[in-house]
């Protein structure tokens, strides 16, 4: 790990919560040899983080923050957005302050006021496990990290939060918080329904076909889903908590990208049903080409 | 390989078009010391089949199944429900003949009055790849092969595709036509449509984005799109020819499929924009619960 000097990096650096995101960064620093200071919400959880070496001070108490230079705050979306008194005087003024949220508009709308060196951050990695077992090494390696700054944000604490995704191999990207939350409606947060609505569209219409006279239906379906419908419901099959936060919180983004989905969607229908093959084939064209741009 | 005694695998067994799934059956039942016929369309891919060994003999003249006591006709669907006086009149009125087509119905309707002998047959399995050199040993290996015999359905050479499908390591299964056909549009053709659409209202909505002042969305959605909305587009961006021609072969369970799924996404969009944070959230408890179920 290359810590520039005068880095924040040289610590001691503070991560509020110890679930996958915060974990990771934990045991990336620790590694590289920067001093972590944790903060989590439960007793249990510091002594399990202790036990696992995720971080050099865990504590239940937030004054475990007061000598961080730099403080991650990998809280899930909703205490993030409303984070209580008690951690927010516990964070050292002169520090940077950065998060992992997913959504990032009304993130940086409620901490910026809250904070003068505060930067709307979101690294994008992640697996499929969550809590203080979750952490792993290496990441964030070759993922995107997004930073959304205002004309607000200071500029030597953006540069350290920079420094800070660079350090862990990340792949640095700005931009506006408006844009960042309308691409991840698009490519993050439409998946999750589009593809939990399969698995519930493709049970409604077994059950349907059952009660019409095909009863062996849902078990058949069952047993002839193969690996595609798998990777097509896989993000629906997902956390539901998870879900539903990234909805509340992009509503606005999630409403336009399911409006943008659904006219896609219902010119594909309208071909189907209208015989329209040639043009039904040439959207199917149109998709192959588009993904690799994707991937 | 397992052959019973009196099986039609004690050969020859004459397949038709050596692609995926043709050169994958005629490689295992080489492997498993069963002689081979290959009836192919093209000179070039007679001479590359001979070369890469999936027959013993491989010809473009219909006569080489004169002796085959089982056919496999492995034909893209459109030539299946279209075909050639030439392969009708050349298959032996004794022998068992079977398709490994994706849809069932138009199959069986075809192809009943062609052959007394006709067994309606899918072997579930597949890769991303096509022709004379996608053909790989075990494709089979505890995969489905499906098959959806009718009233008429001669029962001896049913239990000959039986053996055939077991020899090759499938799990067998039969169900009417029609269920078949309502399955897979629910679990393999309507995940064609719903992924592709992703990708269509993926780009849709980021050119709309930088029409409405964010220029750098089509960029971005590229550069944050992750392993989530990879899975999720796969099937969507595949084969399109393939696509079309399941759409077309499986209209009404297709358009079924395409009705249940909508009243599945329009419900999760309502629960979005009226806020219903609970409902939603159990929407996508009931995905998380159904999901393993089709794994």
């Amino acid at each position: 790990m290359t810590i520039p000097s005068g880095s924040a990096l040289q610590g001691p650096v503070g991560v509020v919560g110890l679930g996958l995101i915060g974990g990771s960064i934990a045991l990336d620093l620790r590694a590289g040899g920067v001093p972590v200071r944790a903060l989590v919400h439960r007793q249990a959880t510091a002594e399990r983080a202790r036990e696992r070496g995720l971080a050099d001070l865990v504590d239940t108490d937030p004054a475990v923050l007061a000598d961080c230079r730099l403080v991650v705050l990998a809280l899930p979306l909703d205490r993030l957005l409303d984070p209580s008194p008690e951690l927010v005087a516990a964070l050292p003024a002169e520090a940077v302050i950065t998060d992992v949220g997913s959504v990032k508009a009304p993130v940086l709308e409620r901490w910026q006021p809250l904070h003068p060196r505060f930067v709307a951050s979101h690294p994008m990695a992640g697996t499929a496990q969550a809590g203080v077992e979750a952490g792993v090494r290496e990441l964030f390696v070759d993922r995107p990290w997004v930073a959304t700054p205002s004309p607000a944000t200071d500029p030597d604490a953006l540069a350290q939060v920079q420094a800070l995704a660079l350090a862990l191999g990340a792949r640095w990207l700005c931009c506006g918080a408006a844009a960042h939350d309308q691409a991840v409606a698009l490519i993050s947060h439409l998946p999750v329904l589009v593809s939990g609505a399969l698995l519930l569209g493709a049970d409604r219409g077994a059950l349907a076909g059952a009660a019409a006279g095909a009863p062996e239906l849902p078990e058949l379906v069952r047993a002839l889903a193969s690996s595609g419908f798998a990777d097509t419901t896989r993000v629906g099959g997902g956390n539901p908590e998870l879900g539903t936060l990234m909805a509340r919180n992009n509503r606005e983004a999630v409403l336009a990208a399911l409006g943008h989905y659904r006219q896609a969607l219902e010119a594909l229908e309208q071909e189907v049903r209208g015989g329209e093959w040639s043009a039904l084939q040439a959207e199917l064209e149109h998709c192959q080409q588009l993904r690799p741009q994707f991937l």
